[in-house]
C-alpha cells in the first residue's frame, strides 16, 4: 500500500467575485463568472506558448473542502441517493484537486483572464495544462 | 503570493507494464497498455457508482518527474522549440500532476483494470475523477 505523501506548492491564485462555495455553480458552464489568475511571478516564464484565446485545463487545491468524507449526495441535491466521491465531481474528496477547463481571455505578464471558472476567491491553483484535441487523453 | 503548501496523499498505485519513461507513450491513445489501479482498501468506499465500461479520469503524482523545470521541448523532441511547461503536457512541472483519461474494463473490490494508461509502473494516483460530458467542464 502506497503511505508516500508529496507536497504540492501552488503557482498561484484564483481571484473571483464567487466568494463562498455556496455562490459558486457546480461547473463553469452552469453560469461561472470570469477569474483572474495571478501567477507567482517565479512561474511566469512557463506561460509561454500560452495566448489569448487557448483552451486551458486548471487544476486547483480546493482549500475549502472536506478530506474525510467517501460518499456525498451528487450535485448537492439531498434527494438524490449517496455516491462514492470517485463517481462525483464533489470538492470533498481524499484530495481536493479541482479540474476546471477554461479558455484564456488577455494575459497581462503573470496574470491571466480566463473564463468561466467555478472556483472561489482565494483558491490556490497548482497546475495549467493546455487541453488536448479529443482524440487525446483529457 | 501564495506560499502555503499542501500534502497529498496516493489513494492508490498504478501496476503496468510500462517500467521507465522512456517506454511509456506521450498520451494513453498513443498505444498505451491497459493497466491495474490498485487502490488502497480505506478509499475502496469511494468507488460505489462506478462499473466496468464508465470513463474516468486519473489524476496521478508522476514521481519520476522533474519539478525544477519550466521550458521543454514539447513531446520530447530535441528538433521542436522550448516552450513553457505550462502550455505542454510535459511530466516535468512544478507540480508533476498527471491527467489520463481510461475507460474501467473491470472492477475486484478494491483493484480496477483500466485502458488505455500511459503511467509507469508504481505511479501514484491521487484521485479519480468521472468524465464529464463534452458540454460541462473536462
Amino acid at each position: 500500500m502506497n503511505k508516500d505523501s508529496y507536497e504540492i506548492e501552488p503557482i498561484g491564485t484564483i481571484h473571483s467575485e464567487l466568494k463562498t462555495r455556496q455562490e459558486a455553480p457546480n461547473q463553469g458552464c452552469e453560469g461561472a463568472p470570469e477569474a483572474w489568475i495571478d501567477l507567482n511571478p517565479e512561474f511566469a516564464e512557463g506561460l509561454e506558448g500560452i495566448s489569448a484565446g487557448c483552451d486551458l485545463i486548471l487544476i486547483t487545491w480546493l482549500h475549502r473542502a472536506r478530506r474525510d468524507v467517501l460518499k456525498v449526495h451528487p450535485r448537492r441535491d439531498p434527494t438524490r441517493p449517496l455516491a462514492g466521491v470517485f463517481a462525483t465531481r464533489s470538492p470533498d474528496r481524499p484530495n481536493p484537486l479541482g479540474l476546471h477547463q477554461v479558455r484564456v481571455l488577455e494575459i497581462n505578464g503573470a496574470r491571466i483572464r480566463v473564463g468561466p471558472l467555478e472556483a472561489i476567491d482565494g483558491t490556490p491553483l497548482v497546475d495549467i495544462k493546455p487541453l488536448l484535441p479529443r482524440s487525446a487523453n483529457a
